[in-house]
Order: structure tokens, then sequence, then C-alpha cells
């Protein structure tokens, strides 16, 4: 597929979830209808897409039908089963490619691909069993965390080690899954560059956005990021480097941590990304566009911010403000549809707008 | 229903075109879930749309079935049967209000609405026959317009009179519906104002834009339309006096002619309107939300203007611009999911951000 998809073709998006659903609004907006793909009951993302398939990763038949309905098909995570993209990919392209998700599948593999980029990363080594523990503790020292390599996200399958007595308990709770230890860095901040490759190569980057976690969890990004000019000039640049290598096709979300030594590449997702909502009021054409353009092989928006944002995440209860937030002048809602509110859960966010793009 | 409606409602909407399309886009976004009821096949709407009930307006028993599954509803186009609005409203509250349909549907009840109200329109007299229309043209003169009561939009259902000649054809082109004659205005240019109501009685109003026709048929809408302070201020004052007036409930475009004696209502559209939907890409809440935010019971967003915007529609083969605006880091485009290209069709429309707000 080279030519760009015209108006009316269809978008298959692996998970029906948040990035799913304002995935399939953006895909719509250019005139395309889109079939989620999740085995999930009552999605999110199929209160407005135009079909939905519920069936597991594992259902080759259903993925082939899937795959045979739609023009291209994209994901809203990364950790697919090898075996269902092999069955999409018998019959329609997947983008962003394989070779993007085997990296970023790993956090072993993916840390050793930034490095070998040339781009600094906290540092790390795999950790399979207590030997392997203590050989990292020697050499990288603490405090650290300990992660799986595979399959985590929002803080989950993580534990931290301070000293040398909570590495027995942090090792059983990756539950004999291959893992990796990683020092801790010294940082000021954590940003994000929200990064976009079309497929004739053109890069656009949305500015960085200053993002703060709580347990494990984002819960506000903030643009323009309070960085100099030559650090925003890095991360672009750094971004862009690493769609580059991977011949990208999509957003990606590259979160860094500004070091005194400079940048650190934290982790990259290959899909749009939490830290890059804002762009829903502060841009043009926002990140779940700018990842169907791409997607679709449609030339990339620009990316210029007009309004400084601040995105708030509303994560469970936080839902009690939704009243309040309504009532908000600079506030724009945006609520997911999710049936059950849950403690931990993203049930939606908030877009305030701060005023016109600042320097 | 006085409470407001609470994230995971239902709202039900009357039409599938790309009004009720753009609605059910802003309703996913506040968590609510929608339904389109609509006769044709493969509506835009139920693209993005949770259900889809396909039946005639005339089907009282789906029109009863779809009530039921939904909060409230509203609707898309001004001309609904009104045994379809009883059989709903036995069931479900209708925002905007039965009064302001009847007011709406009737271009002769509509002008003296306007006029008891002590807002200026063009000249009008009601014209059933050749008697009516020889003496219309007697008391109003030309050139004039002669245009069924109900049922017309987009310049369908109208005939212009130039000199007397033409009246027979005019009055033939009417088909024997009754019809209004309306003499002409001298204007500099048709603004719009597109106002809201919420179920507490505030109103908000999105700045005018200044309006461009071509064959009956919207092409350009530009904000801000070049207005005195004065007139700025007359107009918004002017559609918040029809909403107040008519209890109204929901977002209403307010059309007026700028001319050298003040303003002159020219038609108001109970409903979303073509030239509102630069607020999408000029304001923190657009004119869709805003409209379902109304008809939710929730509190209006405040519709300060961020950008100005130049509003293209693309009508049939406008669509072949789309490639070059795709391109225009400019333009936001909004497609239609139309299947089919048709002359004179809306296909869709380009948002252009021309700048930060001007004065």
């Amino acid at each position: 597929m080279t030519e760009p998809l015209a108006p009316g073709a269809t978008i298959g998006i692996l998970g029906g979830g948040q990035l799913g659903r304002m995935l399939s609004v953006a895909a719509a907006r250019l005139g395309f209808t889109t079939h989620i793909y999740e085995p999930g009951a009552e999605p999110p993302a199929g209160q407005v897409a135009h079909r939905v398939t519920t069936a597991p990763y594992e259902d080759v038949q259903a993925l082939a039908g899937f795959a045979a309905a739609v023009d291209v098909v994209t994901y809203e995570f990364e950790n697919i089963p090898t075996a269902a993209l092999d069955a999409i990919e018998a019959v329609v392209p997947i983008r962003p490619n394989r070779r993007t998700l085997a990296v970023s599948q790993d956090r072993l593999t993916e840390k050793a691909f930034i490095s070998e980029l040339g781009l600094k990363t906290a540092p790390f080594a795999a950790v399979d069993d207590a030997v392997d523990l203590a050989e990292a503790m020697e050499e990288i020292g603490l405090p650290a965390i300990l992660k799986t390599r595979r399959f985590g996200y929002d803080g989950k399958g993580q534990a931290r080690i301070d000293r040398p007595e909570d590495a027995p308990a942090a090792l059983a709770a990756m539950a004999g899954a291959p893992a990796i230890y990683e020092g801790f860095v010294a940082f000021s901040q954590e940003i994000s560059v929200i990064a976009a490759r079309g497929v004739s190569g053109e890069v656009a980057c949305y500015d960085p956005g200053a993002n703060v976690h709580r347990d494990g969890i984002l819960r506000t990004t903030t643009v323009p990021a309070p960085l100099s000019t030559a650090q925003r000039t890095d991360a672009v640049l750094l971004a862009g480097r690493i769609l580059n290598a991977l011949d990208y096709v999509g957003v990606m979300g590259v979160e860094l941590f500004v070091t005194p030594g400079g940048l650190l590449v934290n982790e990259i997702a290959p899909r749009v990304h939490n830290s890059g909502h804002w762009t829903q009021n502060g841009c043009v054409i926002d990140q779940f566009e700018q990842h169907i353009r791409a997607v679709a092989g449609w030339p990339l928006g620009d990316g210029t911010r007009h309004s400084d944002v601040e995105m708030q995440n509303l994560i469970g209860a936080d839902m009690d403000k939704v009243p309040a937030l309504a009532r908000d002048p600079a506030v724009a809602l945006h609520l997911y549809g999710k049936a059950e509110t849950r403690a931990g859960r993203k049930m939606g966010h908030a877009n305030r707008r701060l005023g016109p793009a600042s320097a």
C-alpha cells in the first residue's frame, strides 16, 4: 500500500479502549470508517466505530476476517501476540510496522535499540534469576527498579529496590518472568515528545510536554514544558532519530528524562500516547488525526501549537470533578464512555486552555 | 427532566446526516452514547453512533421504541412530522421544544413571530394563489422571492420574481403549496449568530460569522465578521431575545442581514448550523458540544473564540480539493463519510485557522 487511502476506506484498530475511541473519531473526521477488534465486551471505542469484532487475539479466523474487511490495521497498544500480527499481516498492512512492535514489546530490546542508536538511557541489565540480580545491583547500584521485560504498563509488573534486602521480594514480584534492572536516574523533569512519521519519511513533532506521575500513572501534562531552546531542539531531534531508525509510520510517544547531563530516553510507545492528549485543544491537527493521517498514507499535519494547555487525567473517583470541570470556561472534557468507574481506571481527561501559545 | 444527564446516558438524535454525525461525536466526548433515528440506509451519523434505528418518521412503533431507549431526544433538522414528535414526546423530552419547531417549520409563522418580537425582517406576505401574489407584488414590490412556507432548504422550493411576467412560473413552482412572498432587502452582508440557551435560561453566543452563498448554498463563513462593535452587540442581543422568547434549549442558527437601517432577521434554524462549523477549530467548546450540553441540562461552554477561522464547504466536486487541503498546515478537514459524491451535495468542510483571535 503506497497510495494514500481515499475517504471511504476502512481503518482497522486493534484495541477498543479510549485510545481506539479517539482514533476512531479522528478517522471519521477524515471520512474513513473504522472497525475495532477487541476481546472485551462493550468497548469504549465501539460506541463511535462503524463496526466491532468481539473476539480474542488467539482467534486466527476472526483476525483474518477482520483483516479482510479493512484497508490497513493499526493499534492502540503494543502487547499484541505475534501470531495475531502474523494472521493480519498475511492479508493487510500493519502500521506502525512489526519491527517497532518487536522492539517496544520488550523493555530490554527497547533499551538496547536506543543505546545502539547512541542515545542515552538509564543504566540497565537483564535479570532472569537471583544471580543476575545480585550482579546488576553490584554493577549499577541502588536504588533501582526491577521490571518485567514484557506486558508492563502504568506501573504494573514493577518493584522498587532501595536496599539489598528488597531484592528477593522484587524478584518474586516478577513471578518468574524475564526482567530488566534499571538504575535510578536523577532527573529534574519528565517530558514527552509526541512524534509522527509519514509513509514518505517526513517527521513532524509536537512541542514537548512536562509530565507529572503519581503511583506510576500519568496525572498531568503541561505544554509547553519549561525547557531551554536547546533542550527543546534536542528532544525533537532525538525523537526523530528513533522514528527514522525504525522506518516508523504513525505517532509515537517518546518519554524523556531531563538530567544535568542531557536528555535520557525513558520509554517509547509505538502509538498515540496519554501525554499527547493536550493536542486535541492545542493544535489544528491532534495526535489522533496525525496518527490516522500517517497510517492512511496522507500528508502529516504540521503540529504547530496554537494554545498552551494543561491536560489532567480523570482517574477513578476524579469523575466526581466532572460537574465542576464542566462549568469551567477554559476546560474541554473528554470522557471515555466506560460503564464502570474503578479506582486507578482512566475515565477521561480534561484539557485546560491556559492561553495563546507562549514561546 | 431537570437534573443534568450523567455520563453514560443516551442522547437520541432524529436525522443521520452530517449534523447528527458531528453531534454524535460531541456527545461521545462528554461520555454519552448516541442513538440515531434515520429513515435512510447507511446514514453518515451511524458510523460514529452507538445505535441506529432505520425506520420512516411515520412508523409510530419504531419511534416509541427509539424514545424508550434514550434519555432525551434532539434533532438535526426541523421538518419532523408532528405525529412523530407526538409519539416521542409521550415517552421522553424533546429539546429544543415543540413550540420552536412549530414556529420554524413554517416561514410565515417564523416571520410573524420575529416581527411580533419587534425585530425586523424582510417585507413579507402570505401567498396561496394568484390573487394573493398580485396583491403582494403590488404592496411589497419587485424583485422578490416566492418560497414554499414549509420544507424548503438550501434554495429548494424557491422562485425569484424580477418582473411581473415571472409571476405565473414562480407560482407554478410552488406546486400548489402555501407560499410566502418576500421582498428583496438591500444588505451589505449576511452574518450568522450561533446562539445557545441552557435549561436554566443562560445564553451564550459565538461571535458572528460572515456568510457567502452561491446558488442558494452556503460556501464560506469567516469569523470574525467585519462588523462594528455596536453591530456585533446588536446581533448577539437580538439572537438572545429570540431564544428567550421561545424558552429555547439548545443551539440555534440565526441568520441576519446587515443593512443601512440595522440588522434584519433572515431566518432561524432550531439546530446546529452550517455557519457554526468554524467553532470546531476556533473555540474550546464547539457548537455541537454546546448543543449537547444544553439538551443534556449541562452548563453551557462560554463560546469565546481563540482563533480566527474561515470555514469552506466542500460541495460535490469540491472533494477533488481534499488532497491539496490535507497538505495545507492551517486546515482542518471534516469529511462526512458519504458514500456517493453528487453535485450540490455537502460532502465535508475545511476550517482554515487564520491566526489567533483578532478583535
